[in-house]
């Protein structure tokens, strides 16, 4: 068997695929109703002051502050209430010395008027009010610009729109927001050995059903991407090399399953001008990239390994995602020995600050990846972690 | 003002609403490729052995691990290759004592072998292979059900699909998945204040952008619904019982916003049986519910908290759903004092093991939300937390 002569370090093999990429620059214009999920092409600046003006943040009573100081409960300071409107309402009253008006939360606060006496404090006959105890000046008044001032950044470039970042920006007056296209990822699968449909017969006799294409058409949704799926193909060097040209010229990115390693059967390296082949991830290690198109492993643990470590990042690089990873610290529940020279990517149970590492032999085993709920990786110049070591752990 | 006589506390009011929904029935079948974030209706059983029989887990020779016992680099054992296949075939050669049979990684393991020598660790010449150093009985052999035995659970009731879990499904020979239905949720905003798009004029004079819409229409795609939007409806007693009567025939939930307070334009209560209404959280109290209805707050703010607090949970019983909050550990950069009596909902921004709180006063106030991406709760009978404590986030 050929092997690598050399692997590539795996943030070394990273930075290569990373500086390789070009942000995508199509923007599509999509309402707020369907861009949850969608990541902000551009900073987004408030256009208003909000609150628009000095408003009452409680239900209450509109006055100066000064007319409360003598207020005591056992010496009431009586104030006259002048006007009274309705949600949504404007007072076109004045406050002079000695009135009020009444007001609901988020109304404006009238001319004359620099505080609110909550309703609660106030004991009210006809339009008399009765204060027991003194108010601040700017006391619950939610002030002009206090939650979001105009020309203020809102929400960052890169932001994965999320219901409050959507409510925002309908409270400042946009009705569509400004996202990047999502990349289009073609996925191509290779190998004669699978089927695409259970036959317990072809299964006994060493078949074995695909499951790489559910699984990344899954993984490129959840990561910004629209999958679209070239199909199962037997390994058979014209076939696999057309549609590889196809892929590439129909997408931003193309993932190739099987056919990375140096096999007889693996043709798919001989299509791509790779940038790197084989790096020192474990599993996974015969990846390969170049021409926007990944030559992945054939194994699904090694499939999935191989996206979290690379393919991940190149989709946030094309639509310029930020934090769309999340990262705990957790105290490792056993310990975890790695090998030296060797990105080992382990996958973890994360349960309540803790991390219980799931090791299971084999790159075809996939109840692992079930078992498990995030990974951490031990580098390349780490012999491991001990038995209750604090760990960083990203979630899947 | 009429007040809330009695608050409930928060979590006698989470367990009257728990108690009050049933899990809906309703199953779909969906294909695999539909089905990711969708909640599994039932237990998922394997049909078969994974692998179905012993097979390579390199690409080697299969043979007699006995054979190997006497080899060393300086004395090579030589065994003979009696049969050489191709990815996905099998061998119908019987290894006998000193031969072996070339196998790729995932092949049966042939009649008579019982271990797999690395391809590397062989030097190959014609049909004789020298053995360099021994393997033991087992080595390099993915045990026939070692990823997972027939009958055995491999996915439970409530697990939220992810990608791998379709892989599983799919190389377990299952082409479709039975999930449950997705909860209906009717929206109903409620307030005369309120206007749909931006106007200036209408703005300054105290008209407030609705933005309870998008962001609720968000957050029960978010947790498994499917918003139904019944519109933004002015205090008009007649039409909101309307609105909501034909919305809770339509749906499994209905969510009002505004109206749950007791203000002169407060009707939505009036027109559902509350179980409770007024608890003790901290913002959002005002919430009531019943009859499959919230009756929840204007202020964005506070419509965040009841969702998360008690929409959320709902919507989670009714599909059954399991692990549906990611709770990471965190220490407090700064002190969070709380008031006694209220359970009090504190937004932070979780990074790398601590949690800022982002506390801005008024429930009106979005930004906080934006900034944040997760809270912590401080229950009733507690004063707040010190700066460095460690405290739960749940992440949002």
């Amino acid at each position: 068997m050929r092997e690598f002569k050399k692997l590539t370090p795996y943030r070394e093999a990273l930075s290569i695929l990373l500086n390789d990429l070009t942000e995508i620059a199509d923007v599509e214009e999509v309402s707020l109703d369907d861009a949850l999920g969608r990541v902000l092409a551009e900073d987004v600046v408030s256009p208003i002051d909000s609150p628009p003006f000095d408003r009452a943040a409680v239900d209450g009573y509109g006055l100066r502050a000064e007319d409360t100081f003598q207020a005591r409960e056992y010496s009431p300071v009586k104030i006259k209430v002048i006007d009274e409107i309705a949600a949504g309402e404007e007072s076109r009253a004045k406050v002079e010395p000695g009135t009020a008006v009444k007001l609901l939360t988020g109304a404006k606060i009238p001319e004359g008027a620099n505080a609110v006496l909550m309703q609660e404090m106030a004991e009210r006959k006809g339009n008399i009010i009765r204060v027991l105890r003194p108010v601040a000046p700017g006391q619950n008044v939610a002030m002009k610009g206090e939650d979001v001032r105009k020309g203020e950044v809102v929400l960052r470039k890169g932001q994965i729109l999320r219901p409050q970042d959507l409510a925002i920006l309908k409270s400042l007056g946009f009705r569509t927001v400004r996202v990047k296209r999502k990349p289009r990822v073609g996925i191509i699968i290779t190998g004669s050995e699978l089927i695409e449909e259970f036959d317990e017969e072809a299964l006994m006799h060493g078949r074995i059903i695909d499951s790489n294409s559910v699984m990344l058409k899954g993984l490129v949704k959840q990561y910004f991407g629209e999958p679209r799926f070239y199909g199962v193909l037997p390994d058979d060097e014209k076939k696999i090399g057309e549609v590889i040209r196809k892929a590439r010229e129909e997408n931003d990115l193309v993932l190739v399953t099987g056919g990375s390693a140096f096999g007889d059967m693996d043709f798919a390296h001989r299509f791509v001008n790779l940038l790197f082949h084989g790096t020192t991830i474990k599993p996974g290690r015969p990846i390969g990239y170049g021409e926007r198109t990944f030559v992945m492993s054939g194994y699904p643990a090694a499939v999935f390994t191989q996206f979290h470590l690379y393919v991940k990042h190149a989709l946030a690089k094309l639509v310029g995602a930020r934090d769309y990873e999340v990262k705990v610290r957790a105290k490792l529940t056993e310990r975890v020995p790695s090998q030296l020279g060797r990105y080992e990517f382990v996958k973890v149970r994360y349960e309540n600050g803790t991390a219980k590492p799931i090791r299971k032999k084999g790159s075809g085993i996939i109840s692992a990846l079930v078992e498990s709920n995030g990974y951490i990786v031990v580098p390349e110049d780490s012999e491991g972690y001990l038995e209750g070591e604090s760990v960083e752990v990203v979630l899947y």
